[in-house]
């Protein structure tokens, strides 16, 4: 060993003590013929001073940062304590040292807040890696990956591989593929996810499999996506939706505990998709916050269930939301007291392109319960006191109303939901907030293709009491205009997301165990016969042998940790991201590779056209 | 939940229980209106009662081996108890039944010893995981990750992954490689290990690092090698390479005692490279017994440090020793009792092409203290008898000779001390042996290429002492016939191999750190500067900011399992293997991808010439 001690751990009990230490060199000072070090390595820093009698030494080999150094000598207590280092008590008197290795000077400052931008710190990311808030984010990982593991193995999960090497069946998004230079012009491909397998392990029997495993997705990369990314990845048999939601929300709560040291005592609030739709325009609402989306107009062929208000609006002569599709309010509380400005600056903000509204009404409810709005010409002050108050605002708020075609309204709704609770301090980091949003669609409208995709995926079951509805009814849809009537827009899915502060951290559902609904659900897919075989035959065959009613769910790893670390990006949370054109600018890969390589698996690469 | 229990917990106490289990029908067996079940799941066996007034559904509803069955009863004390079983006191009386999936009539037996083939067993993998035998398998492999887990993460080690997607650096072995679609032209390769990785999180820092991690590759598959297999790696700084032997050895021992209950108290054995050439032939001895290796002769340019007893047997006419380059005896305790039968097989046996002798010469060392031996035309008796108890036999003992090329001579007097002590049992399963073995010779002669090749990889420094002869000396081989004599041949490395029973179940080394070396290492294999920074620009670059000394070790994980569960073939212990062409029958994969997945990535398919 190099060392005696790391870098974190000497105290003032350790005065006197004969130590040595190993690490960088984080700072020189020269105070006279004293020298300062502050030596890192990964559990902290502690103060090292060199006096004169090795300046002789020190003058020959001059320090520099991020030197590697080696210092023998006596924990000392030090006259001037620095109370925010954990080893600030103490500091070591150097009789000897040693250079193990020398640093060039780094291209950014080792720092917190350091002076790198971003290309030059991916370039180096073993100098940014040893940052201390890189670290930080490193550990937490860690600690979430173990306080994973611990958990899920008290419940009786094991950790059983599945292969990387395996079939190309793109469904949804495009794989990664591998040439097999012993299988002349055939392909491996990179798992999207372990979802067959893991259904496999059910089958076989293994009724708590887990797995913190690697998948890749050769997807066009939106900011804040890598083609490599881990998930946690779990499934269980002889379980009902229930059970899983019990087991997992368990899990979370442990991590919180585990890693945040956060008792989550709250039940997890449930929530239907529907209701997420309907209430925050969105199915991954954050609800940190209320101010709920009021559905004042909408078409009748979306949330049969629900009923609008359009008699507060209707018949006033005012043509746009005469004419709009949907018209949406919500309620800003305090608001009321939101400047002219402030309001130009919010109906600039919904007619970005991003957002795509033309424009934005609003309905003051002044403290003194006096009314005043963007669109009073239409309404008098009592109408405009109703459609206030069935948007849920009282005295002193705001209403943010817009208008125009149901499915962008209320998605601008619910982002301009999510941007005023960002202006007005309602989402806040510290605060966590779990949610399960239940009974998705199971199936989605796929304009290009004229045909069904599966919300999920192909695996996911309906809900019970809908099996019928899908085994009795044609999947071909023949009024693209009206696909909602269709029996099949209506089918729910024993499907599940876990929402946490807005985000999707997972999602999951039972599992379709028998081969004629799954023969059913390809074909509803629009899969033929023939491909549904080829594909995936082996599942098929499976569920001919006994396959138990199971179910599962999986967690992106990445995105869990990024927001328990409270960043906005995966990147940070990841030893060796790539950048967003899928490169590893450090290895600069991907790269050419040898003819003989090519030669060897039998490919071409094609001239650019 | 679709069970209370499972089909293993039950007992005596639970008697008079209400209970739900859920499970597969083992056997059905009938005796008049009564029907046994053996329900089965991943925990157990339960015995399950059918009586006669639910005999109307049964004949409905018939049931098959590998149904998916629930059951609702009450627990029973057994009248003729099992005690084979764990739940053999009880059995549940069943209230009412359903049969949650059908299952066709397995290809194979579900049982220990299954009818089934291999090639059934892997096309049906899902099936044959269901077998006692297959699931001990990998709960065994679960509880040596787990154990592997539990020991570093108390020793400080982080699990940190690398990236799957990486740069091609063919150098051994041939790299997997992945068509990027975002870059035309351009590949990642799939790790052979996260070797470059794991250094640079050493450089950032991270003084104790682990993974349990794929690795991937594309050779010609032998006999169980997996194109993709798992390690157990790890890497940590400001260690030398005693600290790293005591770590690993404490790691294993920790794995014996979690998941085979074995205290393995012994101090781990150790030997040199040479020594273990010298005395066993092999760089991997099997040490559950002696029988070492005697050089009676051997040539002048190898084992410089080691004398011969060419003395015994030179200057007596036998052209055959006499012509030999090394003659090698290995004594066979109470041999003297081997047959002629018996002298004859193992003759043929060192015969055949895979060992590819001339002849075997035996010395048998008889009980009454006479000689008799294939060579006493030769030797007078006085004579036998000191080459016999040079070689360390005993009355009753016999000596194997055998003579030839030395490099080939004591590879087949290693295979025959292996078949010997197999024929002998030896070599008991039950008995674990751990060796390390030392001080490897840092580069071996590449007789196709007339260079230098890195005996363990390229990152691997030299002893301390022979970094002067490596940088001072050049390279390059002038007279290839001497090879040995080029200083090069003497420079051993800070490597190490762990041995489990003749098996090496994990290897590693102290790393070069420093830039210049790493540089007169890649040229010492022949790679060019510009080569050199191209495949390993970012190492090179890391080494100039502060590297520390650093070192590591990666286990086979899958070996490791297989030796630990006692079985030949690491196949056994993986959940999807591939078969010896690297197919996953079952899958069928690889296989040919859509032309539109070609055209997206650029590449084309050559014509078979």
């Amino acid at each position: 060993m190099f060392r005696s001690h790391t870098c974190g751990e000497l105290r003032i009990e350790n005065v006197n003590s004969e130590v040595t230490l190993a690490g960088w060199v984080q700072t020189v000072r020269k105070f006279g013929s004293i020298t300062f070090l502050d030596l890192r390595d990964r559990y902290g820093i502690t103060q090292v001073v060199i006096n004169e009698q090795l300046n002789d030494q020190l003058n020959e080999n001059p320090l520099g940062r991020e030197f590697v150094l080696q210092v023998k000598g006596k924990v000392i207590e030090r006259s001037n304590k620095n109370p925010a280092m954990d080893t600030g008590d103490i500091e070591i008197e150097v009789k000897e040292f040693s250079i193990l290795n020398k640093s060039a000077v780094p291209p950014f400052t080792i720092q917190d807040d350091t002076d790198g931008g971003d290309d030059i710190r991916m370039k180096y990311r073993f100098l940014d890696l040893r940052r201390n808030a890189v670290k930080k984010n490193l550990e937490l990982r860690y600690a979430v990956n173990r306080s994973t593991r611990n958990y899920l193995h008290e419940k009786g999960f094991m950790d059983i591989e599945t292969p990387f090497l395996i079939k190309s069946t793109p469904e949804g998004a495009r794989d990664f593929v591998v040439p097999s230079r012993m299988n002349q012009g055939q392909f491996y491909a990179l798992p999207q996810s372990p979802q067959t397998f893991k259904q496999l392990l059910m089958v076989s029997g293994y009724d708590r499999y887990y797995q913190i495993v690697k998948c890749f997705r050769d997807e066009d990369l939106r900011a804040d996506r890598q083609p490599e990314f881990t998930q946690i990845d779990c499934e269980m048999s002889f379980v009902e939706q229930e059970d899983i939601l019990n087991m997992f929300e368990g899990l979370i709560k442990q991590i919180f505990k585990d890693v945040k040291g956060i008792d989550y005592t709250d039940k997890v609030e449930r929530m239907t998709w529907e209701d997420a739709m309907w209430q925050y325009g969105n199915d991954k609402p954050d609800i940190r916050f209320g101010m709920k989306i009021c559905t004042i107009k909408k078409p009748e062929s979306v949330y049969a269930t629900k009923s609008d208000q359009n008699e507060l609006i209707a018949d006033a002569g005012f043509v746009v939301f005469d004419s709009a599709e949907s018209v949406l309010a919500i309620p800003v509380q305090g608001g009321a007291a939101f400047t002219r400005k402030q309001l130009d600056e919010l109906t600039e903000w919904v007619k970005r392109p991003q957002i795509g509204m033309k424009g934005l009404a609003y309905i003051r409810y002044n403290e003194d319960g006096s009314l005043k709005s963007s669109i009073d010409k239409f309404y008098a002050e009592d109408r405009l006191k109703q459609i206030a108050e069935a948007a849920g605002a009282k005295q002193g708020d705001i209403v943010m109303i817009l208008a125009g075609a149901e499915e962008r309204t209320r998605k601008a709704t619910s982002e301009l939901r999510l941007e005023l609770g960002e202006q007005l301090g309602l989402r806040k980091k510290e605060e966590l907030k779990l949610l399960w949003v239940l009974d998705f669609p199971l199936f989605e409208y796929s304009e290009d293709d004229n045909r069904w995709v599966a919300r999920h995926h192909p695996f996911t079951s309906p809900k019970p009491d809908q099996i019928k509805t899908m085994i009795d009814n044609n999947p071909k849809i023949i009024d693209a205009a009206n696909y909602l009537s269709h029996p099949y827009a209506q089918i729910k899915a024993n499907a599940y997301d876990m929402v946490l502060n807005g985000n999707e951290i997972g999602g999951g559902s039972i599992r379709i165990y028998q081969r004629e609904l799954q023969e059913k659900m390809f074909s509803a897919l629009g899969m033929s016969d023939e491909e549904a075989l080829h594909k995936f035959g082996f599942l098929l065959g499976a569920f001919e042998y006994g396959a138990p009613p199971h179910g599962g769910i999986a967690f992106g790893f990445d995105r869990l940790c990024s927001i328990l670390g409270g960043s906005e990006s995966i990147r940070d949370f990841i030893a060796f991201p790539k950048n967003n054109s899928g490169r590893d600018v450090m290895l600069d890969a991907p790269s050419s590779i040898d003819d003989i390589q090519l030669k060897e698996l039998s490919i071409d690469i094609k001239k650019k056209e």
